[in-house]
């Protein structure tokens, strides 16, 4: 019996001492105790955890979802729930606390999604608009993209198109709340399975420890490679920075237009990303991969955590459901010109897409115009709709670039003020 | 019985579900882990932390007593023992890993301390070369303090003096493993208590948060205030500076010559600073404070963390014992262009002084020879003796600087560089 399940199985009881009337139960409830807390199994001085109160509830939280919905009632019902891997709650929401994440929220485990299950269901109805029960979809057939609208001469206006999405291994914790053992696990099982690859996708893994200098200076000048995130990010409030750099590296084909990310924010981050406006080669490249990675975890009798309700699972809430973001680096200078790059932005927000200078959240449109723009929506629809809703958005916005261009600026901006929020 | 008490019961006890032969014996056993265990008591689903083995031992750690004494067998044997806040072994040696302290390892509570003693002794012995089993001693009676040999003209050297030491009150948490309720109570124990002080003592608490702008610059231009440790600081590597800067504070005199700060990186640094260098003043001022405070903590049915070997307990192993450091900062250039600052600090260590720039450590000295000297032991040797180590080196390393200016520097580079570790 695996120990979620017995943790179920104790959930379900609820003796006390009082109810014991035979020896052999008395029994039984001892030793079952000391094995669900395993540190008596191996420490003489048997302690553990002790309750807080809700006397411990935390005296603000920074502007974040969690700051939006959590109650006093919430926190007292989850506070004391503790997972396997001795993750507490109160570690999941500190980065809400000390850093400047937009959830304010970690998932630690899979374990403790199921554990502080009713939180979750709030916090995504919060930041997906996704209610609890409802199921979520998931579409990995790229053939039913649709890019026949997408204008012949795309590439005059995007740079890049880049896919990218989580997914991480059942039974191991997520980088928030791993241990070292399991991370070096996941990185050794990633790192044998990616070796199987084939034909585009085949590449090699580099491990951040052992990578030299001038490998980790051209991978990073490339925007291929990661960094240690910064302390004010999410991932580094809620721990999943420790140990940095042992067990993470990336993966890369020939080409670098395949990658995988292991043991940043998830265990993996799938990325598919090439020069141009080719969206179709790269959601079919991202497609082949994850199947292929999916294929070869299933081979080691192992699978992703998945959940009906939340998709794939992920460190940050932000990232459940597909956690499939799909972006192209486009140059829009008339539209900035016109409406400002805040003008952009809320446009963008309203078909459901989000606008950001290059550099990342937060910074300024290139001189040239050249903006990110990407899908906003995670859960809730599925890859292929979320590709589409980016493909289309693109195309309408290069549409309006070029009416722009062509002296119709009145116009566009009209239509562009006019466009209401859609679902 | 306090919870810590209960700890050491069971510590003692090494019974399993097969020697248990009556009933009343196994459902007081029953009765004992469920409150042990305090999840059990408010969570339905009844989940506890499963241990870790030594697959999880540190790839490495960054240069540290950790580095320099632990072994995976001190790891296996204290990596599972969990003490009532959760706070695990691996929290403890993070800072190791993931900071540049130079002890690699926190304190979080007084019951770890107490549960992970093994290492704690073998840790000591590293860092103060105090061997386990050995008896700290305590002696606040300043009288004894020998200031006959000072120099008449201290104060041409010296700028100021200031003597700080940790204090943690017993039940509580410490800085790296308190609970934020802990942490407020804490807070709001040691405010109470202050605003009890009179005449000299006699002053206000400013908490952290609720202090204006331009008294907080107005205290940190004055070196008063402390500031939120830095990322790569011990205590941000252990969880110290969680909810920073919720519950924290500084409580001053009306010159500013007694300050207390409450709640950085132990629950009290209690302080005694000030111009010059009448360091029996500034000693005296402090063991009235240290004193007064005792007073009013145990007014309140309390008392400090006290060990007789580790004396007062601190967050930091470098801390404890007295915990206590007098410093002057003093200027000394012509020693300084005779041997460099390198030399003055070997030389210093060899006296079992620190030295180092006023600006903190790995600091250079100012333009004026300006440095920061100050006893470096803490452990194994009293208050008055470490203050007398300070005020006889002062006095020596003086008469030096005197030497130089009188044309001696060739005798005194000579005498300098002659000196032989003491004790």
């Amino acid at each position: 019996m695996s120990y979620a399940q017995k943790v179920k199985e104790h959930a379900a009881k609820s003796s006390d001492a009082s109810d014991i009337t035979t020896i052999e139960a008395a029994r039984a409830e001892v030793a079952a105790l000391k094995e669900l807390f395993g540190n008596l199994n191996t420490s003489s001085a048997g302690v553990g955890r002790q309750s807080v109160t809700v006397d411990n509830y935390p005296r603000w939280f920074r502007k974040s979802d969690s700051r939006s919905c959590m109650t006093k009632e919430d926190y007292a019902k989850y506070c004391n729930i503790v997972g396997p891997r001795g993750y507490t709650f109160d570690q999941a929401i500190q980065c809400g606390i000390d850093t400047r994440s937009s959830t304010g929220m970690a998932i630690p485990d899979e374990e403790s999604y199921h554990l502080w299950r009713g939180w979750y269901d709030k916090m995504i109805f919060q930041r997906h608009g996704f209610p609890a029960g409802a199921i979520h979809p998931c579409d990995l057939d790229y053939s039913k993209i649709d890019t026949s609208k997408v204008p012949k001469n795309l590439n005059d206006y995007c740079v890049s198109t880049r896919i990218r999405a989580a997914r991480n291994i059942s039974g191991f914790g997520m980088p928030p709340g791993t241990t070292r053992g399991e991370r070096r696990a996941v990185e050794a099982i990633v790192k044998e399975g990616l070796a199987t690859l084939t034909g585009e996708l085949a590449g090699k893994y580099y491990s951040l420890t052992d990578m030299s200098k001038a490998e980790e200076d051209s991978l990073q000048a490339d925007h291929f490679l990661f960094q240690k995130p910064n302390p004010s990010a999410m991932i580094s409030g809620c721990g999943g920075c420790r140990d940095w750099p042992d067990a993470r590296g990336i993966y890369h084909n020939k080409d670098k237009t395949f990658l995988v990310w292991v043991n940043e924010e998830d265990q993996m981050r799938i990325i598919s990303m090439q020069p141009g406006g080719d969206v179709f080669q790269v959601f079919k490249r991202w497609v082949d991969a994850a199947n292929a990675i999916a294929k070869v975890v299933s081979g080691k009798g192992m699978k992703f955590m998945t959940d009906p309700h939340a998709g794939m699972l992920s460190s940050c809430v932000s990232n459940l459901g597909t956690g499939l973001r799909a972006s192209m680096h486009i140059k829009l200078p008339n539209i900035i010109k016109l409406l400002t790059q805040e003008g952009l932005e809320s446009f963008c927000s309203k078909i459901r897409m989000a606008c950001r200078g290059t550099g990342g959240e937060h910074t300024a449109a290139g001189s040239d115009g050249k903006v990110d723009i990407s899908n906003n929506d995670r859960l809730g629809k599925s890859e292929v709709t979320l590709v589409q809703i980016m493909i289309d958005g693109v195309t309408k916005l290069i549409n309006f670039e070029e009416r722009i261009a062509a002296g119709e600026g009145a116009a566009v901006a009209k239509e562009m003020n006019a466009q209401t929020q859609i679902a």
